[in-house]
């Protein structure tokens, strides 16, 4: 198993490297990879030679190979399914922003307690009722979830999926869950990346007076 | 000026400390806000006396006084205003989030190009159309902004902010974008959120096998 740096480094450099191929560059170096994602060339090629793969010097990486690469580490063939769990704004946002974005990583259903968003779809997901995600799980065999509900419902809803059997879950809500050690959990946390830059905006400040 | 990592956490203990207030609780010692956390107590009470705090062994810490030491840290005594550029779903979703929750980083003001948009409060924000942007980080000293715009818009949008003078970034678009160095630029990043947890997953079913 690789580190977690170096799988959040993977899915960046594919992105990248994505980016690059639709724009109709087929090769590309480690110094423009560096350049692009604010890494040193030396990271970005110890980061590849890890995952068995390498280019040449003259001219760098091929694109479509060091994609296919990666890509037979981060994702897992057969393809996993995904539900979101409130479908307020957040909700919709994220499911927006992943339809048709990862063939590998399925969004199958959505959920929400508020019958007025339930049995239709919202942006490109069918939402179902809170009260059906046991048997939903099971059906679709779902392993990873994205909570993006109220941090009230967010310790109770984890407890009912991981006993339904996910396996990972991406927590939107600012409440820290506890989890079984046999669950990846994420932590995906806005008032501490606002604060952060926040706090960074004012030492430049005191330093530049 | 701290480490990113620890300002990370010291956000987090602010935000668990507050919790804990909320429930009544008068003191708390490192090891409950470590468990909390997932972290060791060592590495709490390694941060929690970088920045000149320090509790009793039998008591713990006082969480009234420690909120008020990480918050003479984190904050900026004066505020600090912020905007939010693109108002759809994500938007929103930071906006509604962010409202009232973080009285000294105040959300003054929302960006969108659309005109159904522009021109009224959207989550407690004013919306003002994109074309304004220049006159009103003037105007109000914004410093701080969170893009939730549309990716191929991100890095013209982020010329002219720095332009303006927003010294602060919280990227929610894919984008890696280019900054000035005096500028303090945060990805948020969900599609590598998701990718690590999706790995995770799958190599943990191998495992079990």
């Amino acid at each position: 198993m690789l580190p977690e740096k170096t799988i959040e480094r993977l899915s960046q450099y594919r992105r990248l490297l994505l980016a690059n191929k639709q724009k109709g560059k087929e090769n590309i170096f480690s110094h423009e990879i560096a350049v692009q994602l604010h890494l040193t060339s030396v990271q970005v090629r110890r980061d590849i030679m890890l995952i068995g793969y390498s280019g040449t010097q003259r001219k760098g990486y091929n694109i479509d190979l060091l994609i296919e690469k990666i890509s037979s580490i981060l994702d897992d063939e057969k393809g996993l399914n995904s539900i979101i769990i409130g479908m307020g704004n957040l909700g919709k946002a994220i499911s927006t922003y992943f339809y048709g974005k990862r063939n590998k990583i399925d969004i199958v259903a959505a959920f929400d307690i508020d019958i007025k968003k339930t049995g239709r779809l919202i942006s490109g997901v069918w939402c179902y009722h809170t009260s059906d995600l046991e048997t939903i799980i099971k059906e679709k065999q779902i392993s990873l979830a994205i909570l993006a509900l109220a941090p009230e419902a967010a310790q109770d809803i984890t407890d009912r999926i991981i006993f339904a059997g996910v396996k990972g879950i991406l927590n939107f809500t600012s409440v820290p869950l506890n989890v079984l050690p046999n669950v990846y959990l994420e932590n995906y946390d806005m008032v501490t990346s606002i604060e952060k830059v926040a706090y960074f905006v004012k030492e430049n400040h005191l330093q530049n007076r």
